[in-house]
Protein backbone atom coordinates (compact mmCIF):
# COMPACT_ATOMS: atom_id res chain seq x y z
CA UNK A 1 0.00 0.00 0.00
CA UNK A 2 1.99 3.11 -1.40
CA UNK A 3 -0.64 5.41 0.72
CA UNK A 4 0.09 4.24 3.85
CA UNK A 5 3.87 3.53 3.69
CA UNK A 6 4.39 7.05 2.18
CA UNK A 7 2.82 9.08 4.86
CA UNK A 8 4.40 6.99 7.17
CA UNK A 9 7.67 7.49 5.70
CA UNK A 10 7.35 11.34 5.30
CA UNK A 11 6.57 11.41 9.40
CA UNK A 12 10.07 9.57 9.61
CA UNK A 13 11.85 11.79 7.42
CA UNK A 14 9.83 15.14 9.07
CA UNK A 15 11.20 13.50 12.97
CA UNK A 16 14.91 13.15 11.97
CA UNK A 17 14.73 16.58 9.93
CA UNK A 18 13.40 17.91 13.58
CA UNK A 19 16.60 16.27 15.01
CA UNK A 20 19.35 16.42 12.68
CA UNK A 21 17.92 19.34 10.26
CA UNK A 22 17.61 17.05 7.59
CA UNK A 23 15.76 13.97 6.71
CA UNK A 24 15.66 11.74 3.91
CA UNK A 25 14.84 8.07 2.33
CA UNK A 26 13.78 6.14 -0.86
CA UNK A 27 11.87 3.25 -0.93
CA UNK A 28 11.64 0.13 -3.19
CA UNK A 29 9.12 -2.38 -4.12
CA UNK A 30 6.10 -0.15 -3.46
CA UNK A 31 2.71 0.72 -5.42
CA UNK A 32 1.09 3.89 -6.60
CA UNK A 33 1.24 6.63 -3.82
CA UNK A 34 -1.38 9.33 -4.31
CA UNK A 35 -0.69 12.87 -4.71
CA UNK A 36 3.18 13.69 -4.41
CA UNK A 37 2.63 17.18 -3.42
CA UNK A 38 0.60 15.40 0.18
CA UNK A 39 3.94 14.21 1.10
CA UNK A 40 5.83 17.37 0.47
CA UNK A 41 2.96 19.98 1.78
CA UNK A 42 2.98 17.68 5.02
CA UNK A 43 6.78 19.00 5.21
CA UNK A 44 6.16 22.67 4.64
CA UNK A 45 3.03 22.88 7.14
CA UNK A 46 6.22 22.10 9.78
CA UNK A 47 8.71 25.28 8.71
CA UNK A 48 10.21 23.03 5.89
CA UNK A 49 11.40 22.17 2.48
CA UNK A 50 9.10 19.51 1.52
CA UNK A 51 10.12 16.97 -1.96
CA UNK A 52 8.68 13.79 -2.51
CA UNK A 53 9.29 12.14 -5.94
CA UNK A 54 8.40 8.46 -7.63
CA UNK A 55 8.59 6.65 -10.32
CA UNK A 56 5.78 5.27 -12.31
CA UNK A 57 5.70 2.84 -15.08
CA UNK A 58 7.38 3.07 -17.83
CA UNK A 59 5.29 5.18 -19.93
CA UNK A 60 7.46 8.02 -21.67
CA UNK A 61 10.10 8.27 -24.66
CA UNK A 62 13.31 9.57 -24.45
CA UNK A 63 14.62 12.54 -26.88
CA UNK A 64 15.45 10.50 -30.14
CA UNK A 65 13.94 7.47 -29.32
CA UNK A 66 11.20 5.43 -30.03
CA UNK A 67 10.13 3.20 -27.30
CA UNK A 68 9.44 4.05 -23.30
CA UNK A 69 12.13 3.74 -20.76
CA UNK A 70 11.15 6.19 -17.80
CA UNK A 71 7.40 7.39 -16.15
CA UNK A 72 5.70 10.33 -15.93
CA UNK A 73 8.52 10.29 -12.46
CA UNK A 74 6.45 13.42 -11.11
CA UNK A 75 8.58 15.83 -8.71
CA UNK A 76 6.87 17.70 -5.66
CA UNK A 77 8.37 20.61 -3.38
CA UNK A 78 6.82 22.47 -1.19
CA UNK A 79 7.60 25.25 1.26
CA UNK A 80 5.20 27.57 3.63
CA UNK A 81 4.48 31.49 3.19
CA UNK A 82 2.31 33.45 5.94
CA UNK A 83 -0.72 32.22 7.46
CA UNK A 84 -0.98 28.88 5.42
CA UNK A 85 0.06 29.91 1.91
CA UNK A 86 2.07 27.69 0.41
CA UNK A 87 4.27 27.65 -2.59
CA UNK A 88 3.14 23.79 -3.66
CA UNK A 89 4.78 22.39 -7.26
CA UNK A 90 3.80 19.16 -8.23
CA UNK A 91 4.44 18.25 -11.74
CA UNK A 92 4.86 14.95 -13.84
CA UNK A 93 8.34 15.19 -15.66
CA UNK A 94 6.37 13.81 -18.63
CA UNK A 95 4.46 16.87 -20.86
CA UNK A 96 1.21 15.59 -20.20
CA UNK A 97 -0.01 11.68 -18.16
CA UNK A 98 -1.40 8.96 -19.76
CA UNK A 99 -4.91 10.33 -18.63
CA UNK A 100 -4.87 13.38 -20.98
CA UNK A 101 -4.44 10.77 -23.70
CA UNK A 102 -7.48 9.00 -22.46
CA UNK A 103 -9.66 12.37 -22.12
CA UNK A 104 -8.16 12.99 -26.16
CA UNK A 105 -9.50 9.18 -26.97
CA UNK A 106 -12.82 9.85 -25.60
CA UNK A 107 -13.49 13.36 -26.90
CA UNK A 108 -12.01 12.42 -30.47
CA UNK A 109 -9.85 14.95 -30.61
CA UNK A 110 -6.33 15.08 -32.14
CA UNK A 111 -2.81 15.00 -29.71
CA UNK A 112 -0.86 18.16 -29.32
CA UNK A 113 2.47 17.90 -30.91
CA UNK A 114 4.16 18.36 -27.94
CA UNK A 115 2.46 15.52 -25.92
CA UNK A 116 3.35 11.59 -27.20
CA UNK A 117 4.99 9.98 -30.08
CA UNK A 118 4.15 6.60 -31.98
CA UNK A 119 6.16 3.51 -32.73
CA UNK A 120 8.25 5.11 -35.37
CA UNK A 121 9.24 7.89 -32.44
CA UNK A 122 7.90 11.11 -34.24
CA UNK A 123 4.83 13.03 -33.08
CA UNK A 124 1.49 11.11 -32.56
CA UNK A 125 -1.54 12.37 -33.43
CA UNK A 126 -4.16 9.43 -32.81
CA UNK A 127 -5.11 8.89 -29.27
CA UNK A 128 -6.70 5.61 -29.86
CA UNK A 129 -3.78 4.47 -31.30
CA UNK A 130 -1.31 5.58 -29.19
CA UNK A 131 -3.28 3.96 -26.19
CA UNK A 132 -3.38 0.72 -28.07
CA UNK A 133 0.22 0.50 -29.15
CA UNK A 134 1.43 1.83 -25.28
CA UNK A 135 -0.81 -0.99 -24.21
CA UNK A 136 0.71 -3.60 -26.29
CA UNK A 137 4.23 -2.16 -25.88
CA UNK A 138 4.58 -1.82 -29.24
CA UNK A 139 6.64 1.22 -29.08
CA UNK A 140 5.68 4.93 -28.66
CA UNK A 141 4.15 6.91 -25.61
CA UNK A 142 4.77 10.01 -24.06
CA UNK A 143 7.06 13.08 -24.15
CA UNK A 144 9.12 14.37 -21.76
CA UNK A 145 8.22 18.04 -20.46
CA UNK A 146 9.74 20.47 -23.73
CA UNK A 147 8.26 18.00 -26.44
CA UNK A 148 9.46 16.42 -29.12
CA UNK A 149 13.81 16.41 -30.36
CA UNK A 150 15.47 19.48 -29.30
CA UNK A 151 13.67 22.69 -30.58
CA UNK A 152 12.29 22.92 -27.32
CA UNK A 153 14.51 21.18 -25.11
CA UNK A 154 12.24 18.36 -24.43
CA UNK A 155 15.56 16.54 -23.08
CA UNK A 156 15.46 18.81 -20.17
CA UNK A 157 12.12 16.92 -19.23
CA UNK A 158 14.02 13.81 -19.89
CA UNK A 159 16.99 14.76 -17.67
CA UNK A 160 14.43 15.06 -15.32
CA UNK A 161 12.80 12.10 -15.34
CA UNK A 162 16.01 10.35 -15.15
CA UNK A 163 17.02 11.98 -11.97
CA UNK A 164 13.66 11.07 -10.50
CA UNK A 165 14.52 7.66 -11.77
CA UNK A 166 17.68 7.70 -9.79
CA UNK A 167 16.60 9.66 -6.55
CA UNK A 168 13.80 6.99 -6.26
CA UNK A 169 14.56 3.53 -7.28
CA UNK A 170 19.09 3.70 -8.01
CA UNK A 171 19.30 5.14 -4.53
CA UNK A 172 16.93 2.07 -3.06
CA UNK A 173 18.12 -0.80 -5.40
CA UNK A 174 14.66 -0.87 -6.92
CA UNK A 175 13.38 -1.64 -10.45
CA UNK A 176 13.93 1.86 -12.85
CA UNK A 177 13.98 2.59 -16.43
CA UNK A 178 11.45 0.59 -19.10
CA UNK A 179 11.69 -2.46 -16.49
CA UNK A 180 8.83 -0.73 -14.13
CA UNK A 181 5.36 -1.72 -15.89
CA UNK A 182 2.50 -3.67 -14.35
CA UNK A 183 2.57 -7.36 -15.04
CA UNK A 184 -0.34 -10.08 -14.44
CA UNK A 185 1.48 -11.10 -10.79
CA UNK A 186 2.68 -7.89 -9.89
CA UNK A 187 2.08 -3.93 -9.57
CA UNK A 188 4.62 -1.90 -11.03
CA UNK A 189 7.16 -1.80 -7.70
CA UNK A 190 7.63 1.91 -8.02
CA UNK A 191 10.55 3.45 -6.01
CA UNK A 192 9.71 6.40 -3.56
CA UNK A 193 11.78 9.36 -2.64
CA UNK A 194 11.32 11.68 0.60
CA UNK A 195 12.85 14.86 2.16
CA UNK A 196 12.25 17.11 4.79
CA UNK A 197 14.90 20.15 5.08
CA UNK A 198 14.29 22.16 8.68
CA UNK A 199 14.32 26.13 7.21
CA UNK A 200 15.67 27.52 10.40
CA UNK A 201 18.95 26.28 10.04
CA UNK A 202 19.35 28.66 6.70
CA UNK A 203 17.45 31.91 8.86
CA UNK A 204 14.80 32.64 10.70
CA UNK A 205 11.57 30.67 9.54
CA UNK A 206 9.12 33.51 9.97
CA UNK A 207 11.36 35.82 7.80
CA UNK A 208 11.98 33.46 5.49
CA UNK A 209 7.87 32.69 5.11
CA UNK A 210 7.47 36.32 4.93
CA UNK A 211 9.60 36.73 1.85
CA UNK A 212 7.72 33.53 0.70
CA UNK A 213 4.63 34.94 0.60
CA UNK A 214 6.08 38.61 -0.83
CA UNK A 215 6.99 36.67 -3.88
CA UNK A 216 4.06 34.88 -4.36
CA UNK A 217 2.40 37.91 -3.74
CA UNK A 218 4.32 39.61 -6.72
CA UNK A 219 3.82 36.61 -8.83
CA UNK A 220 -0.12 37.39 -8.66
CA UNK A 221 -0.04 40.77 -9.10
CA UNK A 222 2.29 40.63 -12.66
CA UNK A 223 -0.39 42.36 -15.64
CA UNK A 224 -1.82 39.29 -16.94
CA UNK A 225 -0.82 38.21 -21.09
CA UNK A 226 -3.73 39.48 -24.05
CA UNK A 227 -6.51 37.95 -23.43
CA UNK A 228 -5.64 35.96 -20.44
CA UNK A 229 -6.93 36.80 -16.79
CA UNK A 230 -4.57 35.96 -14.24
CA UNK A 231 -0.73 34.79 -13.09
CA UNK A 232 -0.53 31.76 -10.69
CA UNK A 233 1.67 30.07 -8.95
CA UNK A 234 2.28 26.51 -8.60
CA UNK A 235 -0.58 25.09 -5.87
CA UNK A 236 -2.55 27.93 -6.19
CA UNK A 237 -5.59 26.72 -8.34
CA UNK A 238 -5.54 23.46 -6.03
CA UNK A 239 -5.63 25.12 -3.37
CA UNK A 240 -8.78 27.25 -4.41
CA UNK A 241 -10.40 24.31 -5.60
CA UNK A 242 -10.09 23.06 -2.22
CA UNK A 243 -11.26 26.43 -0.33
CA UNK A 244 -14.44 25.89 -2.95
CA UNK A 245 -14.76 22.00 -2.03
CA UNK A 246 -14.94 22.72 1.59
CA UNK A 247 -17.97 25.19 1.55
CA UNK A 248 -19.84 24.22 -1.44
CA UNK A 249 -19.22 19.92 -1.30
CA UNK A 250 -17.39 17.54 -3.70
CA UNK A 251 -17.83 17.52 -7.30
CA UNK A 252 -18.18 13.71 -8.36
CA UNK A 253 -19.24 12.46 -11.52
CA UNK A 254 -22.08 9.94 -11.35
CA UNK A 255 -19.92 7.42 -12.16
CA UNK A 256 -17.40 7.74 -9.43
CA UNK A 257 -20.82 8.30 -6.63
CA UNK A 258 -21.98 4.74 -7.84
CA UNK A 259 -18.53 3.18 -7.07
CA UNK A 260 -18.30 4.50 -3.79
CA UNK A 261 -22.03 4.17 -3.10
CA UNK A 262 -21.88 0.23 -4.10
CA UNK A 263 -18.85 0.12 -2.11
CA UNK A 264 -20.59 1.54 0.84
CA UNK A 265 -23.16 -0.46 0.40
CA UNK A 266 -20.94 -3.75 0.15
CA UNK A 267 -18.96 -3.13 3.22
CA UNK A 268 -22.74 -2.08 5.53
CA UNK A 269 -21.42 1.04 5.94
CA UNK A 270 -23.87 4.49 5.62
CA UNK A 271 -24.08 6.68 2.67
CA UNK A 272 -24.13 10.16 2.78
CA UNK A 273 -26.92 12.12 1.33
CA UNK A 274 -25.56 13.60 -1.87
CA UNK A 275 -26.00 17.63 -2.05
CA UNK A 276 -27.17 18.21 -5.89
CA UNK B 1 33.88 36.06 -7.83
CA UNK B 2 31.05 33.54 -8.08
CA UNK B 3 33.46 31.14 -9.68
CA UNK B 4 35.83 31.36 -6.71
CA UNK B 5 33.20 31.36 -4.03
CA UNK B 6 31.62 28.72 -5.64
CA UNK B 7 34.05 26.19 -5.91
CA UNK B 8 35.33 27.11 -2.17
CA UNK B 9 31.62 26.43 -0.74
CA UNK B 10 31.06 23.00 -2.57
CA UNK B 11 34.43 21.90 -1.27
CA UNK B 12 33.43 22.78 2.07
CA UNK B 13 29.58 21.11 1.17
CA UNK B 14 31.61 17.77 0.19
CA UNK B 15 33.69 17.75 2.82
CA UNK B 16 30.62 17.92 5.30
CA UNK B 17 28.68 15.68 4.04
CA UNK B 18 31.87 13.17 4.53
CA UNK B 19 31.41 13.95 8.06
CA UNK B 20 27.65 13.82 8.43
CA UNK B 21 26.32 12.45 5.63
CA UNK B 22 24.94 15.35 3.33
CA UNK B 23 26.13 18.81 3.30
CA UNK B 24 24.02 21.51 1.97
CA UNK B 25 24.32 25.68 1.82
CA UNK B 26 23.37 28.46 0.02
CA UNK B 27 24.88 31.79 -0.81
CA UNK B 28 23.38 35.09 -1.07
CA UNK B 29 24.83 38.39 -2.97
CA UNK B 30 27.23 36.21 -5.50
CA UNK B 31 27.97 36.83 -8.73
CA UNK B 32 28.03 34.94 -12.38
CA UNK B 33 29.42 31.74 -11.21
CA UNK B 34 30.13 29.88 -14.57
CA UNK B 35 29.07 26.02 -14.88
CA UNK B 36 26.43 24.54 -12.61
CA UNK B 37 27.50 21.02 -13.45
CA UNK B 38 30.89 22.02 -12.67
CA UNK B 39 29.73 21.85 -9.23
CA UNK B 40 27.38 19.07 -9.26
CA UNK B 41 30.42 16.94 -10.93
CA UNK B 42 32.73 17.79 -8.15
CA UNK B 43 30.62 16.00 -5.61
CA UNK B 44 29.74 13.05 -8.21
CA UNK B 45 33.48 12.57 -8.52
CA UNK B 46 33.15 11.30 -4.63
CA UNK B 47 30.68 9.19 -4.87
CA UNK B 48 28.07 11.66 -3.61
CA UNK B 49 25.11 13.18 -5.47
CA UNK B 50 26.15 16.55 -6.30
CA UNK B 51 23.45 19.40 -6.66
CA UNK B 52 23.57 23.08 -7.89
CA UNK B 53 21.65 25.99 -8.56
CA UNK B 54 21.57 29.51 -9.11
CA UNK B 55 19.18 32.35 -9.39
CA UNK B 56 20.11 34.46 -12.67
CA UNK B 57 19.24 37.93 -13.64
CA UNK B 58 15.33 38.02 -14.36
CA UNK B 59 14.87 37.25 -17.77
CA UNK B 60 11.71 34.72 -17.54
CA UNK B 61 7.98 35.32 -17.78
CA UNK B 62 5.49 33.55 -15.97
CA UNK B 63 2.81 31.37 -17.53
CA UNK B 64 0.17 33.85 -18.47
CA UNK B 65 2.27 37.20 -17.54
CA UNK B 66 3.68 39.47 -19.49
CA UNK B 67 6.97 40.83 -18.22
CA UNK B 68 9.94 38.85 -16.43
CA UNK B 69 10.20 37.30 -12.99
CA UNK B 70 12.68 35.08 -12.64
CA UNK B 71 15.73 34.00 -14.40
CA UNK B 72 16.79 31.21 -16.53
CA UNK B 73 17.34 29.55 -12.97
CA UNK B 74 19.53 26.62 -14.28
CA UNK B 75 19.35 22.78 -12.01
CA UNK B 76 22.42 20.57 -12.03
CA UNK B 77 22.35 17.07 -10.79
CA UNK B 78 25.32 14.61 -11.42
CA UNK B 79 25.47 10.85 -10.34
CA UNK B 80 28.44 8.72 -10.94
CA UNK B 81 28.36 5.33 -12.57
CA UNK B 82 31.74 2.95 -13.59
CA UNK B 83 35.09 4.11 -14.65
CA UNK B 84 34.22 8.17 -15.23
CA UNK B 85 30.85 7.34 -16.60
CA UNK B 86 28.69 10.30 -15.62
CA UNK B 87 24.91 11.11 -15.70
CA UNK B 88 25.16 14.94 -15.39
CA UNK B 89 22.28 16.91 -15.96
CA UNK B 90 22.78 21.02 -16.36
CA UNK B 91 19.38 22.71 -17.25
CA UNK B 92 18.13 26.21 -17.64
CA UNK B 93 14.54 25.94 -16.95
CA UNK B 94 13.66 28.68 -19.68
CA UNK B 95 13.33 26.46 -22.83
CA UNK B 96 16.11 28.42 -24.27
CA UNK B 97 18.73 31.02 -22.86
CA UNK B 98 19.87 34.41 -23.77
CA UNK B 99 22.33 32.96 -26.00
CA UNK B 100 20.04 31.36 -28.69
CA UNK B 101 18.20 34.67 -29.19
CA UNK B 102 21.27 36.12 -29.86
CA UNK B 103 22.19 33.68 -32.55
CA UNK B 104 18.46 33.83 -33.60
CA UNK B 105 18.93 37.64 -34.32
CA UNK B 106 22.64 37.30 -35.70
CA UNK B 107 21.18 34.99 -38.05
CA UNK B 108 18.64 36.67 -39.18
CA UNK B 109 15.87 34.05 -37.71
CA UNK B 110 12.45 33.93 -36.63
CA UNK B 111 11.89 32.68 -33.21
CA UNK B 112 10.60 29.54 -32.62
CA UNK B 113 7.06 29.66 -30.99
CA UNK B 114 7.81 28.07 -27.05
CA UNK B 115 11.04 30.24 -26.33
CA UNK B 116 9.94 33.71 -25.85
CA UNK B 117 7.02 36.08 -25.37
CA UNK B 118 6.49 40.04 -26.43
CA UNK B 119 5.51 42.82 -24.18
CA UNK B 120 1.69 42.07 -24.93
CA UNK B 121 2.99 37.95 -23.28
CA UNK B 122 1.92 36.72 -26.64
CA UNK B 123 4.62 34.13 -28.58
CA UNK B 124 7.34 36.46 -30.23
CA UNK B 125 9.09 35.81 -33.27
CA UNK B 126 11.15 39.28 -34.03
CA UNK B 127 14.59 38.12 -32.52
CA UNK B 128 16.05 41.44 -32.79
CA UNK B 129 13.00 43.40 -30.76
CA UNK B 130 12.60 40.96 -28.21
CA UNK B 131 16.46 41.95 -27.42
CA UNK B 132 15.62 46.10 -27.29
CA UNK B 133 12.43 45.36 -25.06
CA UNK B 134 14.26 43.13 -22.98
CA UNK B 135 17.24 45.54 -22.60
CA UNK B 136 15.12 48.28 -21.71
CA UNK B 137 12.25 46.64 -19.56
CA UNK B 138 9.55 47.08 -21.56
CA UNK B 139 7.94 43.54 -20.88
CA UNK B 140 8.59 40.07 -22.60
CA UNK B 141 11.13 37.87 -22.35
CA UNK B 142 11.94 34.14 -21.93
CA UNK B 143 9.20 31.49 -21.68
CA UNK B 144 9.98 28.95 -18.55
CA UNK B 145 10.19 24.77 -20.30
CA UNK B 146 7.11 24.04 -22.12
CA UNK B 147 6.39 27.32 -23.61
CA UNK B 148 3.34 29.31 -23.46
CA UNK B 149 0.18 28.81 -21.73
CA UNK B 150 -1.12 25.13 -20.44
CA UNK B 151 -0.96 23.26 -23.51
CA UNK B 152 2.39 22.00 -23.30
CA UNK B 153 2.73 22.54 -19.43
CA UNK B 154 5.10 25.95 -19.31
CA UNK B 155 3.39 25.94 -16.06
CA UNK B 156 6.15 23.21 -14.93
CA UNK B 157 9.22 24.84 -16.36
CA UNK B 158 7.64 28.27 -14.40
CA UNK B 159 7.25 26.02 -11.33
CA UNK B 160 10.81 24.88 -11.78
CA UNK B 161 12.48 28.13 -11.93
CA UNK B 162 10.67 29.39 -8.93
CA UNK B 163 11.80 26.60 -6.51
CA UNK B 164 15.82 27.57 -7.91
CA UNK B 165 14.52 30.78 -6.65
CA UNK B 166 13.22 29.73 -3.62
CA UNK B 167 16.12 27.52 -2.53
CA UNK B 168 18.68 29.76 -3.86
CA UNK B 169 17.43 33.54 -2.46
CA UNK B 170 14.74 32.55 -0.26
CA UNK B 171 16.59 30.50 2.06
CA UNK B 172 19.84 32.37 1.73
CA UNK B 173 18.16 35.97 2.46
CA UNK B 174 18.88 37.34 -1.11
CA UNK B 175 17.80 38.87 -3.86
CA UNK B 176 14.57 37.26 -6.14
CA UNK B 177 12.27 37.35 -8.62
CA UNK B 178 12.07 40.44 -10.75
CA UNK B 179 14.38 42.43 -8.70
CA UNK B 180 17.54 39.78 -9.71
CA UNK B 181 19.24 42.28 -12.27
CA UNK B 182 22.28 44.36 -12.61
CA UNK B 183 22.68 47.97 -12.44
CA UNK B 184 25.06 50.42 -13.15
CA UNK B 185 26.56 50.35 -9.76
CA UNK B 186 26.22 46.51 -8.76
CA UNK B 187 25.86 42.61 -10.44
CA UNK B 188 22.67 41.21 -10.32
CA UNK B 189 23.72 39.61 -7.11
CA UNK B 190 22.97 36.02 -7.19
CA UNK B 191 21.97 33.48 -5.08
CA UNK B 192 23.38 30.20 -5.21
CA UNK B 193 22.30 26.38 -3.80
CA UNK B 194 24.59 23.89 -3.69
CA UNK B 195 24.34 20.31 -1.88
CA UNK B 196 26.27 16.74 -1.83
CA UNK B 197 24.87 13.61 -0.53
CA UNK B 198 26.48 10.49 0.60
CA UNK B 199 25.58 7.44 -1.83
CA UNK B 200 26.65 4.83 0.92
CA UNK B 201 24.10 6.15 3.51
CA UNK B 202 21.46 4.55 0.59
CA UNK B 203 23.90 1.71 -0.41
CA UNK B 204 26.83 -0.06 -1.76
CA UNK B 205 28.52 2.98 -3.87
CA UNK B 206 29.72 0.15 -6.30
CA UNK B 207 26.31 -1.58 -6.74
CA UNK B 208 25.35 2.06 -7.02
CA UNK B 209 27.70 2.90 -9.50
CA UNK B 210 26.81 -0.38 -11.42
CA UNK B 211 22.73 0.55 -11.59
CA UNK B 212 23.53 3.78 -12.84
CA UNK B 213 25.90 2.17 -15.89
CA UNK B 214 23.75 -0.21 -16.48
CA UNK B 215 20.91 2.67 -16.88
CA UNK B 216 23.03 4.96 -18.87
CA UNK B 217 23.88 1.75 -21.47
CA UNK B 218 19.85 0.86 -21.65
CA UNK B 219 19.21 4.22 -22.81
CA UNK B 220 22.16 4.48 -25.59
CA UNK B 221 21.00 0.96 -26.59
CA UNK B 222 17.23 2.59 -27.65
CA UNK B 223 16.69 2.47 -31.21
CA UNK B 224 16.41 5.36 -32.46
CA UNK B 225 13.30 7.83 -33.82
CA UNK B 226 13.01 7.40 -37.77
CA UNK B 227 15.44 10.03 -38.64
CA UNK B 228 17.95 10.22 -35.40
CA UNK B 229 20.51 8.92 -35.66
CA UNK B 230 21.19 8.56 -31.45
CA UNK B 231 19.89 8.40 -28.28
CA UNK B 232 21.68 9.96 -25.40
CA UNK B 233 21.72 10.78 -21.78
CA UNK B 234 22.54 13.97 -19.81
CA UNK B 235 25.83 15.02 -20.02
CA UNK B 236 26.98 12.56 -22.61
CA UNK B 237 27.73 15.03 -25.86
CA UNK B 238 29.40 17.10 -23.48
CA UNK B 239 31.54 14.32 -22.25
CA UNK B 240 32.28 13.69 -25.83
CA UNK B 241 33.21 16.91 -26.57
CA UNK B 242 35.57 16.67 -23.48
CA UNK B 243 37.40 14.35 -24.96
CA UNK B 244 37.86 15.24 -28.68
CA UNK B 245 38.80 18.63 -27.08
CA UNK B 246 41.71 16.53 -24.74
CA UNK B 247 43.60 15.06 -28.30
CA UNK B 248 42.54 17.73 -30.62
CA UNK B 249 42.64 20.66 -28.93
CA UNK B 250 39.82 23.53 -27.65
CA UNK B 251 38.17 24.93 -30.48
CA UNK B 252 38.30 28.78 -30.41
CA UNK B 253 36.77 31.51 -32.58
CA UNK B 254 38.95 34.00 -33.96
CA UNK B 255 37.65 37.12 -31.37
CA UNK B 256 38.12 34.69 -28.34
CA UNK B 257 41.19 33.74 -29.59
CA UNK B 258 42.33 37.70 -29.86
CA UNK B 259 41.08 38.66 -26.39
CA UNK B 260 42.61 35.78 -24.42
CA UNK B 261 45.86 36.86 -26.59
CA UNK B 262 45.43 40.09 -25.72
CA UNK B 263 44.65 39.60 -22.28
CA UNK B 264 47.69 37.49 -21.72
CA UNK B 265 49.68 40.08 -23.44
CA UNK B 266 48.97 42.91 -21.63
CA UNK B 267 49.62 40.47 -18.29
CA UNK B 268 52.85 39.76 -20.05
CA UNK B 269 52.17 36.19 -19.44
CA UNK B 270 53.58 34.03 -22.78
CA UNK B 271 51.00 32.90 -25.27
CA UNK B 272 51.09 29.25 -26.76
CA UNK B 273 51.38 28.98 -29.98
CA UNK B 274 47.73 27.93 -31.53
CA UNK B 275 47.00 24.83 -33.49
CA UNK B 276 45.45 25.92 -36.73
Amino acid sequence: MGLSLSKHSMERVIAKAKEHGVGICSIRNSNHFGIAGYYAEMAARQDMIGVAMTNTAALGVPTFAREAAFGTNPIAFAVPGLEGKMFSLDMATTTVTRGKIEVSAREGKTLSPGWAVGTDGLVAGDPVKLLEDMLFKRGGGLLPLGGEGESMSGYKGYGLAVMVDILTALTSGGVFGGAVMDSEITAARVCHFFMALRIDLFRDPGEFKQDISRMLDELTALKPAEGAERVYYAGLKEQEAEKRCETAGVPLTDEVWKTLKETAEGLSLPVPAPRL
